[in-house]
């Protein structure tokens, strides 16, 4: 494994690396991002992906990289720590970066379990919300506009490696997608007439969860065959997004018998 | 309402307040902290709560604290935006917050649904799982010494009044509460041979639940009276820890029929 050593911030691979740092748009043009930490690149590999640069702190031991398994073909770039800090998406970087595609994740054959997420606009909310989704084997995870980007590396830490093996679609219009589905698509409301326990999951299904402050749209609501609430007796009224997908999720695959 | 200004750090009031924001030693001391924004505040005084200070930016407008009913009472203090933003939480402040006693609701004489929280370091996690549990109408929240502080600005955001209404033992030793309790205590963990929905919990029941990365320590895991595991079917293997006890939480709620 041979290493380059970036010195300044003019250099034309940490510019790119930058960009995918900090911008949208430059990863979705590109459709590539930057996965921070071991932990991430071995969720990568271990989904069969194939880094393209890995990025290493020049204060992190050289073993650490070689330490991961298979990356002996990608190139290594050692950065200055100053400069790895301004590509870290935390505040206490773990030293070690790569450069990566997205993953288009194959769905599975198995019945429909479909999460659609209008305006997430939290990371870590998203990012949770897809390794929910990737836990319960869901088969599809359908991303509005508005939602946060999957691909950014706070949803990437959030998700713990859930966007490689989860198959998205992303800035999908729900109302449309929702009309198109044949299956019973549950949109979860406060206000809903139905109480989540009462309805059927073991058909093809999709979930539908709006914006941790608003809610969905009245167009999403529309489109969903129905609607249901979570029944909550305590003193608060509301559960945080993420929390509702999973309680929604799993009484999905309760109902299926699902016993993995 | 008279409102008084402060110009400068030097002032006690400021003083107080910003140790109130920094410090998880000086809320406990004090049995004080920090609210931020009109919806915590509201939460707050519908809760019972009388706060002991408002605290106004200058560029937000007296009208938008008045408007929050019952707090005539209180004095107000206007401080430059400057100085309000070293206060706030959040890197785009309110405008509002207020200086609040800690409240000790009252444990509902339900039939016992406890979470048992240990070593929970994130802010917006713990906060989401106090809003879960409140929301879930349990009747106490015990969390260990190692948890993140329940009355930091952080998790009180993601608690979104949970707080106010959830009874909490702060600083508490799982194993040896658990050992104390005479119900249930379920012990979620991954290698858990009991699957979660196989197990009973219409009666006094503890749901135990671990650090984000460490999951339980093994005296906790062996105070519990059994462990369980969530099936989970998907290419990734671990929930969130909020997302875990949002799914064993309302499955207990749904074996208890609660429907509200």
């Amino acid at each position: 494994m041979t290493e380059t050593a970036i010195r300044s911030r003019d250099n034309p691979i940490f510019k790119r690396l930058k960009k995918l740092a900090e911008s949208s748009r430059a990863r979705r043009e590109a459709r590539m991002t930057l996965l921070d930490g071991e932990h991430l690149l071995a969720a990568y590999l271990a989904a069969g992906g194939t880094p393209h640069t890995l990025v290493r702190a020049e204060s992190c031991d050289a073993a650490r990289l070689a330490a991961v398994a298979d990356c002996r073909q990608a190139k290594t770039v050692v950065v200055p720590d100053a400069l790895f800090a301004e590509l870290a998406p935390v505040a206490t970087p773990t030293g070690v970066l790569a450069e990566a595609a997205w993953l288009t994740p194959q769905a599975p054959v198995d019945l429909a379990l479909v999460v659609v997420l209008e305006d997430i606009q939290d990371p870590g909310n998203l990012g949770a919300m897809l390794r929910t989704a990737a836990a319960a084997g869901a088969t599809l995870a359908v991303l509005s506009k508005g939602c946060h980007d999957a691909w950014s590396p706070k949803a990437l830490r959030g998700g713990q490696g859930a966007q490689f093996v989860l198959p998205m679609q992303l800035a999908a219009d729900p109302g449309s997608w929702l009309r198109d589905f044949s299956g019973t698509s549950v949109a979860l409301a406060p206000e809903a007439a139905h109480d989540l326990y009462t309805l059927d999951y073991t058909g093809p299904t999709a979930l539908v969860v709006g914006n941790e402050g608003a809610g969905l749209s009245a167009a999403t609501l529309a489109a969903a065959t129905t609607r249901a609430r979570i029944p909550m007796p305590g003193r608060v009224e509301s559960l945080n997004a993420s929390a509702a997908l999973a309680v929604a999720v799993f009484e999905a695959l309760r109902q299926r018998g699902v016993r993995r």
